[in-house]
C-alpha cells in the first residue's frame, strides 16, 4: 500500500533514505497566496538538526531545503509544493554485519519480512531523517494557522525520570535549551542523567507535550476522523512513539464523572469551560479550549552494548552497534510533533468550510464571478 | 468533511443517530466467497447490548441486525454488504432542557459549534449506540481473521482502581462477566467499587487491552499508515477513550534501551523475540509477536448529580440528567475495541499482497485466465 | 477494493441488489442545515421507473425511498444520511440458465471471473437498479445546487438515427416525452424507431447530454482532478455508458486552433467568452461558461433473440432471454446522468473553499467563536 | 483540494512548473524488487521530448530524470520512488503581455479565477511539461506490467482529417514517425497537411489510441471504479483531451444490440469472444480481450495569429503569442497516454489480490513467517 502521504486537504507525501540522494515531501492543496521562503522552512529544519550539545549526535547534517515548485515571486499559487534536501554527510562506507544483523528495537526485520529486502546504510526509509520531510511540510502548516491566529508549540515533558514542573514553565527555554525542556532546571537534571546513561552505554526515552492555542471550536469531525483520532494517528506515526494522550489522557481514566466533565460558564457572550480536563476535544470536535496532547517516546534503540539478536540467514548472533546515536529521541522528535499536529489542526479547518449549508451559500454569494 | 468511513481495503462506512429510524454499517470491499449468516454479526451485537446485570443500563434494546445486500445464498459476493439495526425502543418523549443545554463530558457544545444543529435526542450521533456499525463490521472481520488463523481479544483490564490480576487470567471470563474482566476476582471489586460510585450518583473510568495472536510479520506499512499509528487512530475514534498504548506504552518510555529492546532469537527455523515490550510492531509492521494495544476510557459523562452548564442561548443554568445511563462505559466498549483492532489488522493484511514483485508475479502467473 | 463510493467532500456509497431486500445509499458529507424531505428524493427516484409508456419495462417498481438517518426536523444535520429503497417486486422464480450462461454484453462473465461467485439474479449488482442509490444521493445534491444559483439539465440527445433539433429545443418535454427527448417531432420518430427494433427483437443505442448554468470560474482542479476528468469517470461508471465527450468532444479534434480558441471578451465588468466551444471549462477549472458533457450509450444487452454463448462449466450454449427489457437505455438513465455531473460539481465546489489563503483567513475571522 | 496525486495502490503525485526549477514525482506503492535504472525511465521521457522533425517545437530540453530515492543496489525497495528532471533551458526573459493576458484556449483566465494567482512563464502547472512526471511513473508501470504479460501500447489514430489504415498498422513506425503513427503513408500526409496548417498560422487536432493485451479476465471493479471509468478519467485528465471511447465508443450508440453483443465461445478451454465491440470491459471489470481506448485531442491553443482577449484587469486586448509551440499536440502525447493507461490498470491489478476469501487463505497458507 501508499503509505507515504498524510493529510486530505493540506496533504503531504513524504520520501527519501537515511542514506540516499535526497530526502523531499510534496504538499498538494497548500491555499494560494501565502508569503513563502526557504528561511521560513530553515528554522524548522534547524530545530531538529543534532546541536552542538552533549546529547545530540555530532555528525554534521546541513539540511539545506530547496523549494522546487509550487512558490512564484515570492508566493504559494496553490500547485504543490516540492521541498528537497538533499544528503551531504552520507558517504559510502562499511556498514559490517549491519547489512544482514537485525537491530533489536528496530525495524531491520520487519522491513525484510515485508519487502523481502531494505536498504540498510543509516536505517533507509525507517531512520530519523525519514521526518526531514514531515518538518519541512509542518513549517508551512504552522505559518498559515500563525497567520488564522494559531499556535502550536511542542516541548519536552520529561526524560527518563526527570520531568518538567509546571511552576516554572519558561516557554523561551524550549528553544534554547539542549533538552527543549520548557524548564531550566529539569534541563540540566535530564542532561545530568542523560550523561550517567550513556556512560553506561544506554539509552532513555521520555515525553512531549503540545499544546495549540487559538482554535476556535467545532473543528474535527464526528466518529472515525475525531480530531483526537487524528492527532493519535498522527503521533503515533512518528518513529519511537509508543503511547499518545489527550488532555488528562490515563489520568481521566481514574477520575470520577464529577471531576472529569469540564463545567461550561459564559464570559464576554462565549461558551468557556471552567476545567479543561478534556484536553480541547469533546466528542472528536474542538471545544475552543487548548489542545493538549501528549506523546511517549521509548529509549534510542541503537545502545552501544552488545546484544543479541539475528541475522537475516538465520544465525544467532551477537551485535554491538558503532557510530553516533543520540542516547534519547525526545529532543529532536519535539518539532516533529509540532509537525504533526499543525498538519492535522490545517487540515481539520480546512475540511471545516463546507460543514454547513450557510456557509456554502455565503462564500458562493460572495464569490461568484 | 466526509469522516464516517474506515479503512482502505476492508472500508466501513457507518450511519445513524441514537433515537433515529435505524443504525447501520455499509462493508465495502470484503472479500467475496464468506460464509456469513446474520447470527455472525448478531452474536457480537449482543455482546454491547446493556445486560441483565447491576452496571448496565436496563432499557430494552433488542438491536436485531439485518443483512440487505452483499451475500447471497450464504457467501459474501464481493458486492458490498448493507447491515442495518432498526431503533425499537425510541419513543417521542419530553427532553425538557436536553434540547437547548450543553451537557459537560457531551459532544453537544461543539456538534452545535460545528454544524449549528443537532439531534439531541439521545446524543444523536454522538451516542454510543453509534458503535454498532463498527461492531458489525467487526464481527464480519474477525470471522475473515479467524479464517486466517488469527485471534483479536479484548477485554477489561481495569475499572477505577481495581486492575485485572494477569495470574488470575481466565479468558472465558470475559463474556460471561458483567465487567468483560478475565477475572473473576476483580470482576467483584469492580462491581463493589461500581455500585458505590453509582449510589453517589457519580461514573467511573477504566481501561481495556486488545491482544491479536497469529498475525505474520510484515504486516503494517512504514512512515503515516504504521499498524500500529492506525490502530491509535481507531481506538481514539472511539467516544471517551482518551489514551492509547502499544506495547509497554508509557512504561517504555521509563525504561533504558537495554531494557526495552527485544532480543530476537531463532527457534525452528523462525524468527522470534525473547521479550515482547514492543508489542508486536517495529517500525509500524507488526514483528510475528502478539499485537498489544490498550485504551483509556473516560468516567461516563452522564452523571446524576446537578452540574453548572450553559444553554445554547448563552444562559447559564443548572442542569439535572435523568434516564437511564452505565456508570462505566468499559464492559461494553470492550466488543467495539476489538472491532476496531480486527478491523485494522485486516485492512492491513489485505494492503500487503501488493507489497513484492514476486506477489505479484505468482498471483498473475496462477490466475492468468 | 472498495469501490462502491464515489467524491470526496459530498461522498455517496452505493448499496444493492437488483433482488435484493433493498437497495440504498450513504451520503457522508452533506452539509447541516439544508432543507430535505423524503418527496425530494422521490420526485428523482420517479425519473427513473419504468414509465407506461411504450418503450419502458412494464414490471411495476414502486421504489419509495426512506430516509432512515441524517435528517432532523426536516434539516440535515451534517451526519451521515441513509437512503433506502425495499424491492418489493422481486420474487423467487426459476431463473433458468440464466444462473449458468454468461449472457453476452453483460458483465456476468466477468463478474465470475473476478469474484468466482455472483447473483445471477436479475444480474445482481450489476443490474440498472444498482442506480437507485446514485439518483437518491442526486437528488440532494441538485437540491444543494439549486440554493447555490446552479442548474443541472440532462436529457436525450438521439436514440439509433433521431437526434434532437436544437432548434426545436422544449425544456418541459424532457420530463413529459417517453425518451426524454427535449424536441417532441424527435421523440415520435424515435418511438416509432423503437417500436420497429422491439419487433425485430433487437435493441438500440443512443446519447444524452447534461448542461450545468450558473456555475461560477475557478471550480475544479488542475491536473488529475480535473472538473472534466471528473466528469468523464462519473459517466463512464454508469454502465452501458462507452463514450464521453466535453463541449464540442470529439468534434474539437477536427477544428483548427483558430476556430476551437473561445475568444474572451468583457460585459458589465465580468470576463466572458465568445463561443463555449470548450464546453465550460479550461485546464480542468470551470470558465464561468456553461459546462457541456454527452455520454453515449451502447443498445441493451438483452435482447430476445437466441444468442450464442457459454456457461460456467466451458459448454457453448444458445440462449433465449425472457422477461422484460426496455429496448433502450437511454431515456431511464438521463436522470442518472443528472445525478453523476451535479455530485461531481457539487464536490468540485465543495473543495473549492480552502484554495487561497484569503477565504481562509475571511472565513476563521468570521467564525472565529 | 490535493489535486496532483493519481491510483490508490500505484500512487503517483506529481510537482513542477514548466519554468520552474525542476518538476517530478514520488511513486508510493511500487512493489519491492523491481529492477530499475534511470535508463528505464529516460526511454519513456526521450519519447515526449521534442524531435527533429518539422512538427515539433526546437526548443531544446534534455529532461535528464533522477531518481532520488526508494531504489537500492538497482532494485525498488517499496519505499517511495522519488523522481526528478531539472528544468535547463528556462531563462528568465521578457513575458510581455503574457503575465497578464488570458490566452484563449489556455488555463490562465481559469487558474486567476480559482489561485488569484499564477505562475505565467511557459503556462506554469498547466504546461504540457506537467505531464513529465506522469511519464516517468508511467515507464515504471510498463516495466511491471511487462514482467507481468501484458504489453500498453498507444499511437496516433489521426491528425486532422488523415486517419491511419488498419490495413498498413506497422508497429515499428510508432517510434520512428514524427506523428507517432503506426502507418507510414498516413504519417507522410499527416505531415503535409500540418505544414499547411503551420504556414497559416495555425494548429490542428486529432486522435490517439491504446491497446493493451494480455490482461486477463476479472480486473476493475463494478459500479464507481470501473475499469473504463478510471481510464476516462486518467485520459480526460491529459490536457487538451476533450472525447474518451471505450471500444467502439460512440460508434456502439448507432449500433443495434445484436451488432454491439459479442458472442462468447470456447478455445482450448479459455472463454473467448468472437468480437470486440466492448473493448475489452464488461460491466467495468476486463473480459480478457484487449482494452482498446481513444483520446481526442483538441488542436494546440497556442496559434500565431493575433487574437481577441482580455487581460486580468478587465481590458480588451488583442494578443499575438510568439514563441514556438507544436501545431498539434498528438505526437508527443501519445506516450502520455500509454503512461495513464499502464497506471490505472497496474493500479487495478494490485487492487485485485485481496477480492477473494481463497485468494487471501492462499496467500497468507503461504506467507505466514
Amino acid at each position: 500500500m501508499a503509505g507515504n502521504y498524510y493529510g486530505e486537504h493540506f496533504r503531504i507525501t513524504t520520501w527519501g533514505e537515511s542514506h540516499g540522494k535526497a530526502l523531499g515531501v510534496v504538499i498538494d492543496g497548500c491555499p494560494a497566496g501565502l508569503d513563502l521562503k526557504e528561511e521560513d522552512i530553515q528554522a524548522y529544519l534547524d530545530r531538529r538538526k543534532p546541536g552542538a550539545s552533549a546529547i545530540s549526535t555530532p555528525r554534521k547534517e546541513e539540511d539545506l531545503v530547496e523549494i522546487l515548485s509550487g512558490v512564484f515571486e515570492g508566493k504559494t499559487t496553490g500547485t504543490p509544493i516540492s521541498l528537497m534536501v538533499r544528503n551531504t554527510s552520507q558517504r559510502s562506507h562499511d556498514y559490517g554485519n549491519l547489512a544482514d544483523c537485525y537491530r533489536p528495537g528496530h525495524a531491520d526485520y520487519t522491513y525484510d519480512a515485508k519487502y523481502g529486502i531494505r536498504d540498510y546504510r543509516g536505517g533507509g526509509r525507517s531512520s530519523g531523517r525519514e521526518t526531514i520531510g514531515r518538518v519541512a511540510a509542518g513549517a508551512v502548516a504552522c505559518k498559515i494557522l500563525k497567520r488564522l491566529g494559531i499556535e502550536v508549540q511542542a516541548y519536552t515533558r520529561s526524560i527518563g525520570p526527570v520531568s518538567i514542573d509546571g511552576s516554572r514553565f519558561d516557554k523561551d527555554a524550549i528553544l534554547s535549551t539542549p533538552t527543549a525542556m520548557p524548564d531550566r532546571e529539569a534541563d540540566r537534571q535530564a542532561l545530568a542523567y542523560l550523561s550517567q546513561a550513556r556512560s553506561m552505554q544506554d539509552s532513555v526515552g521520555g515525553a512531549m507535550e503540545c499544546v495549540v492555542t487559538g482554535l476556535p471550536a467545532g473543528i474535527g469531525d464526528p466518529v472515525f476522523e475525531k480530531l483526537d483520532a487524528n492527532l493519535a494517528k498522527a503521533l503515533m506515526s512518528i518513529g519511537a512513539v509508543k503511547a499518545v494522550e489527550i488532555g488528562d489522557g490515563i489520568g481521566a481514566s481514574a477520575l470520577a464523572g464529577s471531576k472529569d466533565n469540564d463545567p461550561f460558564y459564559m464570559k464576554d457572550g462565549k461558551v468557556m469551560k471552567a476545567t479543561n480536563h478534556s484536553g480541547g476535544v469533546l466528542g472528536g470536535i474542538s471545544d475552543g479550549s487548548p489542545l493538549v496532547a501528549r506523546a511517549y517516546v521509548k529509549p534510542t534503540p541503537s545502545i552501544f552494548r552488545p546484544q543479541k539478536t539475528v541475522d537475516r540467514f538465520g544465525n544467532e548472533v551477537e551485535l554491538t552497534i558503532q557510530g553516533r546515536h543520540d542516547p534519547v529521541i525526545v529532543p529532536r522528535a519535539v518539532v516533529v510533533m509540532e509537525a504533526m499536529v499543525a498538519i492535522t489542526v490545517l487540515d481539520a479547518m480546512m475540511g471545516n468550510l463546507s460543514s454547513r449549508m450557510d456557509y456554502l451559500i455565503d462564500f458562493y454569494g460572495q464569490h461568484k464571478e
